[in-house]
């Protein structure tokens, strides 16, 4: 049988440098556990515009529907903070979401043990967090239509369009349920309902799914709450379901509460492909961190981390993801940190390529 | 002259509780300060909803726009949770904040010295921050259409619109700017012009008026990111400027910051009337309440503090203001809590009225 298939799409900023260290994991895995991966590598964002005028090439998007999973390092920069809407970096990375159709979103915001002093939560509140947010990726009011910027009566009017069908609502929930099954059987669903109609299908649809799921305990919360909530008591959650724009900023509080944003790691998931597999695309939360860029001091551990998420989710090798999890979760316990992970006793941080190293040590 | 009017909308749940501290502060500022309201009273959510069948009749809406500010307690309760969207308590909120036009919703977050340790966030983290949050409160995927439950190829769709006008994104950031020049001339405005055509307007309106405000300086920030500074480091925030909904969630985010959701007021300003004040309502950012309510344990602060914005912005009483929020720093200072604020160390809470008759005691 042929090797299973990645295509590594490293993109900007720091993504290249951190990917670098995810080639040398996944050559190890080859090398000694004969997980042999064949894999290909194209641009995307900036890069794919600098070398095509487009931020995602239509050829990569081609090869990025045959393969079995894509990586993904990061997108944009100040350098394409002026380019038009269409090109902008960003849009490659929605092409790849809309087109492959990755409607599950696997966000887990989870508290590393050695680094809970890192947080700027009291170590109570966050030690031993681990939530997974389950986000809508393809639709809502990133993909809505009618939107646009028109005149009317003389003045500019922005419009975009929250837009979701019972059949997208209903998917992504039975993918926050399936997992809820696998973690400790609950979920809590987050949208405005008391606000926005889409909201009411949202709650509506998720009921109804939770019919299947009778062991799963639901709960529904909006979503200004939710906030709170995570900032007040963020280990009160399991499974967070929620909508594409929601989701986003939810997400991103609930990564910052685990203060190493440059730890966690990300899977977008879609239908089955004919291996039974599902279109997935594996990236880390954070972005392309300019300030840092070609310096050798990102962390490549969220990255990595996706790669142990593509291990488990695609693949199916869930207990080579649990080694390669456990292997950072040692060389954290031992000290390794990367510049982003210095406490204020200072040290000696290692760079990107050292962490690498120490990491395939531990391997 | 004739004093000026105040209506005030009690509601649901704790907000009768903890308006009848209001109502005896605002007898304290007539008797010693000279300071005399006629004020009325009226229904508004699922009390209104109880006497009448909607969640604010027309009468009280006519009585709202005439007054010169409305005090308004809070509204819902699970007793009208299955209530028709249409009926269900917020409505008569929104219906307040559209028909009197409160586009500038100002929501302080601040951290109260005596009480920094209540937040779940470090204390050097949260300890002295004051932001002020300026969310569009009229406009946006609240208000926009179409939006409802359709039903298309057999599939209900549900359906909110974004909608933004440059002239209503214009009066939001001046108001906004005008805060910022009387506080640290710092404003960061947050959208996500990085997905949605909508941010892009919101982004270009409020670079263009800061052009009338040269000596404010000016960031933008997606609003996924925003939500991450603000747990990670919220004291590099003054004046932030957002929409109605990312204002709805961030602005609850910032609150819990502060580890004291019982001490945070609200302002929502409107054009000005014929006598010169602005069209107002003032409510605290806490909801009902229903798991406290009729026990005497509501803290009655942030409704206390809602009044003194009252005398601040409708009434151009900065210097009664200052008095009233000194008397409780006073109180808090002395060690007053109630239920809310007890920390692990126990002792006996105070009621809602006796914390009520200590800030009168202190004044
Ligand atoms: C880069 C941007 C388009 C993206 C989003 O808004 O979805 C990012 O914030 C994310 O959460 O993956
Ligand atoms: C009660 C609800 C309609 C309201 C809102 O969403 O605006 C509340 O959350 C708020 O922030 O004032």
């Amino acid at each position: 049988m042929a090797n299973p298939s990645l295509l590594i799409l490293a993109g900007d900023g720091i993504g290249p440098e951190v990917m670098d260290e995810v080639k040398r994991i996944i050559g190890w895995f080859g090398d000694k556990r004969d997980l042999k991966f064949d894999v290909s590598e194209d641009l995307v964002g900036g890069a794919a515009y600098d070398a095509h005028g487009v931020p995602l090439h239509d050829d990569t998007m081609a090869k990025a529907q045959e393969v079995d999973a894509v990586l993904l390092g990061a997108v944009g920069g100040p350098k394409y903070d002026n380019l038009d809407f269409s090109v902008k970096p960003e849009r490659g990375l929605l092409r790849l979401r809309k087109e492959m159709d990755l409607f599950a979103n696997l966000r887990p915001a989870q508290c590393f043990d050695a680094l809970a002093d890192f947080s700027s939560l009291k170590k109570d509140i966050v030690a031993g967090l681990d939530i997974m947010i389950v986000r809508e990726l393809t639709s809502g009011v990133y993909f809505g239509e009618p939107r646009g910027i028109h005149i009317e009566d003389n003045m500019r009017v922005g419009i975009n369009t929250q837009r979701y069908t019972e059949a997208e609502i209903e998917r992504a929930a039975r993918a926050a349920f399936d997992l809820a099954m696998k973690r400790s059987k609950k979920v809590c669903s987050m949208e405005k309902a008391n606000v926005m109609e889409s909201g009411i299908l949202w709650r509506d649809v998720v009921t109804e799914v939770h019919a299947d799921y009778p062991e799963v305990e639901l709960s529904h919360m909006y979503a200004d709450n939710g906030a709170m909530q995570l900032v007040r008591a963020p280990k009160q959650f399991d499974v967070i379901l929620t909508d594409n724009l929601f989701g986003d900023i939810l997400s991103d509080c609930a990564a910052m509460l685990t203060g190493s944003l440059g730890m966690l790691p990300s899977a977008s998931l879609g239908l089955p492909m004919a291996n039974g597999r599902p279109k997935a695309m594996y990236e880390p939360v954070h972005g392309s961190a300019p300030d840092i860029t070609g310096q050798g001091k990102a962390n490549p551990i969220a990255c990595i981390l996706s790669f142990a998420m593509a291990l488990r989710y695609s693949f199916d090798e869930g207990a080579e993801a649990d080694r390669l999890e456990a292997a950072i979760e040692k060389v954290l316990a031992d000290g390794a940190r990367t510049a982003d992970l210095m406490g204020p006793e200072g040290g000696t941080p290692l760079s990107t390529t050292e962490m690498g190293d120490v990491i395939l040590a531990a391997l």
